[in-house]
């Protein structure tokens, strides 16, 4: 038994995703954007954001960079500091989309083990979860550099960097795939806002 | 520069809390419950996420036992561990809110700091945050004992139990107090409810 389990005993009782839907009209949902920095993740997911909201539904942005001043504060960029800080992104956006938003999680998240563990906490909730491949080139990506990071990586000074000193593990099978390096940010949008519709469509 | 800093940009873009109440037509918010053990935070908090979903207003009761399972797993009970539980409760809650939703923490926060700590990061996002001191003496609250902590812990069983073992700071001035051992159930759920239905509306 870990030292924090002693006191801690589950609580049962509250509303299930079906009981939400029933009362909401919609389900939640979380949307996984995964890919290089630089790939489009933040600029679809601020864009999708708003138009789900325009269309009167909940939809949150939950990103990578933000988190990592609020609830994933102080972890490092190694692996398991990557680890830690999917894990957290995954549990906060289980618990947007269990409230009936739809979570639009915006997250380099370069590792397929991380991932798949946020999918199977979301499937052992009954919560709709949908991975977002945000697919640009490393050499598309790194040309866009719209926060000099790259150009920083390449001079020594972030280490572990996605892409150019750490890896990345593309999705085998996502729910979506955007190749930003190829197709309109406005075709990328449109993609991500129906399948969010689609998904917290009601059965 | 902490390790944390130099990967990170911060993203802007996100829609506003006033946007959300425009376009949603509510206002998300945390209502914080505090108290000890038995005091009947998860009673009451399960009952209004019940009566706010029937009123079609998305709730969702943020656990502190549950989140000990999930978000917080693996955090210890000592002062330190108590306050890291309380800004990952209060860090998810503020994301939950932010999404338009109601979302109802219940989590024994024994200590004044952290709680005001958690006020403090609503208030920079400008999302509404009111804290409801479920209030029962330690004697009633030990008498219900529903979890058979309190006599686990007067066996020695469990360290740092707060009111047997570690110490519960009262909230100076909680928007809401409940006296549980006084009022009935009934009249704290719709104290609750009420509260929740005022910071929901949009200004």
């Amino acid at each position: 038994m870990d030292g924090a389990s002693p006191n801690v005993v589950w609580q049962h009782g509250s509303a299930t995703p079906a009981d939400r839907a029933a009362s909401l009209g919609r389900r939640g949902c979380t949307l996984w954007m995964t890919g290089l920095s630089g790939s489009g993740k933040s600029t679809i997911a601020l864009a999708a954001e708003h138009a789900l909201l325009a269309a009167g539904l909940p939809a949150l942005v939950l990103d990578g960079d933000n988190l990592r001043h609020g609830l994933s504060a102080g972890l490092g960029f190694d692996e398991a500091g990557r680890a830690e800080a999917v894990r957290r992104a995954g549990e906060a956006a289980l618990l947007v989309a269990a409230s009936g938003a739809i979570a639009i999680v915006s997250l380099v998240s370069p590792y397929e083990a991380d991932r798949a563990r946020v999918r199977a906490r979301h499937e052992a909730s009954g919560v709709a979860f949908a991975v977002v491949h945000v697919d640009a080139t490393l050499a598309v990506a790194e040309s866009r550099d719209p926060k000099g990071l790259y150009k920083r990586a390449r001079a020594g000074e972030l280490e572990r960097f996605t892409g150019v000193s750490d890896p990345y593990q593309a999705p085998t099978s996502p729910e979506l795939r955007l190749a930003t390096d190829a197709a309109s940010i406005d075709s990328c949008v449109a993609a991500v806002v129906a399948l969010a519709q689609r998904l917290a469509r009601p059965e």
